[in-house]
């Protein structure tokens, strides 16, 4: 049994660890095109403003201790060029070398990842204009950083990496402006929520400038500032493009395997995709919503672990399933922790849902135990059946385990009525009486 | 419409405040013996040691603020003597006066609560041997601690109160004993969840000694030392005796009302008691295992809160349940946090579930984003299938939200496969890819 697999960052590694785990004789190549794997995309940010301290810390394995502990052939610096179904060929490049081979396998899995959208903007080449999707990215802008003496950056995007980057570039002394072309920050987010975020923003000392998009990158050879669409001059020794990523399905789209949605690759709950003996897995191809049983394409790193995992236990000859996502996700701003969970209101509608929506605030914990922080929630919900559909919070500590929750709840199918019965721990310290997820589920079985 | 309800902290403010919204016409009459209702309870340990900082915070409303807020006459210093359901009669006595009145109602609500278990034990009638129970027991212990420096204390009993105690009076400068009877601290608890407990207030300072009872408590008129049934002598100025508490259900069993499990007043998931138009709500009176079906008695402030809503949604003309409990817990113990939620394996198996246990560690979140901290986890899982039945955690940070997640899925009837599916939310500040709760669901599903 030959196994192999085209990118070694998430869902690579994951699949890789999990076929070793479920084939002990199975031979496991991996090809990765740049020089790291295994490391942490969603750590970026920290190691760029030394919240992490050290560069080895984000590197989950290095490809030697990959190796070694999975029983792995890794391949880094290797490009894979082409595949071929038929013979169940890949051929790929030796990057240091230029040498080219072929390997022929019993079962790929491909987990080539997403790359960032590099808009039309006149400018973006110039000096100074990044990017943030690898290390390499992070240290380029790191090596910027400690060798240029930046002091203003200007990111364009407000979504969770743009605005992620905010609070680092901020710690580390730069005055950041956030130029955001949609009407809110955070698109998936509701206005509302949007806007406590945005004005933490702005009490923390970041320029935020919404509806307004960036018509021009200006400079020498080197960035100095930037020119928006109505007419804003914004000075800038850095500019970060962070308005999105796209699957990297060139190989698979030439290969004649089906995409989906966005583009990606198009699997089923096993990750397989179009073609028999290749599976997908991670941010190049799509995820099942749960709720609705669509395909979406919504790239996160937890997505990719489990579906990596998901993909090389059944490349490896078990039989395993990822039933979906929730499009669940959390980032920290400030002292903002900002999270979501399944269906906006529009999507729960669109969807065939009597969907309405409630907002509360409430404390996390009891009001007279000290540190009590307030949380902003945004709930919806089926008035035809109570069903719990989704879930925006903005606030302080515990945000997290509220979304987690309300995770749980709506895979689980739970009702409004249910989040009231829920038997959630309760002392002063970690929560009120009435968890502020019982208080939504009260106000909405009103 | 006439309803009263006996008893005003947590089950009958929330009756009264529930049985208002639902019924605005209502003449609602709430008799408590003491001179304060609806005071924070759990909230007594942090007002000792001054970091819940003023006695008001603990008094959620006041008399005068509660009945003007739901419109509700509140008799504090009332106490009822008799039910007579034939007659839909109490009597009460005015404590001030000792005058005896009588009101008839039409709908009744036991919310008596529970007292403290004092056991048996010679010299306990000495001075400074103290319960803590209610506002005027914290007062007591302040005043003690406050007037006669106190430098030693022992706690009788190893319960969440005994060591939420032991905290609190280390906090203020105290050296403490705790001594258990059983042979581990937290019986609820696994044996070595309990040892980490242990451990950890070794680490803080805190003596405990298990194994071995109080055989006497010996002083002239103050307590001086206590005797363990070992023969240890342990010098100490003041004893909390923390061993347990008892429904206080002696209206209700006199008034002909049935007793259930622990001699707890019977009820069904309406609240509704052996007796018509009669209620009982609170630490008075059992709950249902939502997992199991069978009443259990397990008395805790967010279980008060829950009932108390259901019996005066109910007795005000509503119609709802409390559908039961999953024993959730959870505790605060200088830096871990203790929680539970669910069957031990032990009542799994009692119960007919083919039920085994996993124990794992795992970090509450990224491994390179700092201040990271352990979380130790039990979990109790049906072999046959998959179901999840309990859990016990106990660690650092997020510790509360993992017992959520998994008190949410037992409540859902999840398996260890969901376990691993749950789309839960991932930054470095939060979890890693693979929440703990995921990895355990993984462990179990091997």
């Amino acid at each position: 049994m030959k196994i192999a697999i085209i990118g070694g960052v998430a869902a690579g590694t994951s699949a890789a660890a999990k076929a070793r785990r479920e084939n002990k004789d199975a031979e496991i190549i991996l090809f990765e095109k740049g020089n790291n794997i295994s490391y942490a995309g969603c750590g970026l940010p920290y190691y760029i403003c030394d919240i992490v301290p050290k560069r080895e810390n984000i590197i989950i394995n290095t490809p030697q201790k990959f190796a070694e502990k999975y029983k792995v052939n890794v391949k880094i610096g290797h490009e894979v060029t082409e595949i071929v179904p038929n013979s169940r060929t890949i051929k790929y490049k030796n990057l240091h070398n230029n040498n080219k081979e072929k390997y022929r396998y019993d079962k790929l899995i491909i987990a080539t990842g997403a790359k960032p959208i590099f808009p039309p903007i006149p400018g973006s080449d110039l000096d100074n204009v990044v990017t943030l999707r690898t290390v390499k990215d992070a240290d380029n802008i790191k090596s910027i950083l400690t060798n240029q003496g930046i002091g203003q950056a200007v990111i364009i995007g407000g979504g969770l990496i743009g605005l992620e980057m905010a609070e680092s570039f901020h710690e580390i002394g730069l005055k950041v402006t956030v130029v955001e072309k949609a009407p809110q920050l955070l698109p998936p987010f509701s206005k509302k929520m949007a806007g406590i975020v945005r004005k933490h923003l702005n009490d923390k000392g970041v320029r935020v400038i919404v509806n307004d998009g960036v018509s021009e990158i200006q400079g020498k050879e080197k960035v100095e500032q930037v020119l928006t669409e109505s007419g804003q001059i914004i000075k800038a020794g850095l500019v970060l493009v962070s308005i999105g990523i796209r699957p990297d399905t060139k190989l698979a789209e030439n290969a004649g395997i089906e995409l989906g949605i966005a583009d990606a690759i198009k699997i089923n709950q096993k990750m397989e995709t179009s073609i028999a003996n290749i599976y997908a897995a991670g941010d190049c191809c799509e995820s099942r919503n749960i709720l609705t049983g669509e395909n979406v394409w919504i790239p996160l790193g937890s997505t990719a672990n489990k579906q990596g995992r998901t993909a090389g236990g059944n490349a490896a000859g078990g039989n395993f399933c990822h039933k979906g996502i929730l499009k669940t996700g959390i980032t920290k701003i400030f002292d903002l922790s900002v999270a979501r969970t399944g269906l906006t209101v529009d999507e729960a509608r669109d969807n065939g849902y009597k969907a309405e929506t409630v907002q509360i605030a409430a404390g996390n914990h009891a009001g007279y135990y000290p540190g009590r922080e307030k949380l902003n929630m945004l709930g919806v919900y089926d008035t035809n059946t109570g069903q719990i559909l989704g879930a925006e919070i903005v606030g302080g500590s515990g945000t997290d385990k509220r979304i987690d929750v309300l995770s749980t709840a709506i895979y689980s199918k739970l009702t409004v009525e249910d989040l009231f019965q829920l038997d959630l721990a309760y002392a002063p310290p970690y929560s009120s009486p009435k968890d502020p997820v019982a208080i939504m589920g009260m106000v909405m079985n009103k």
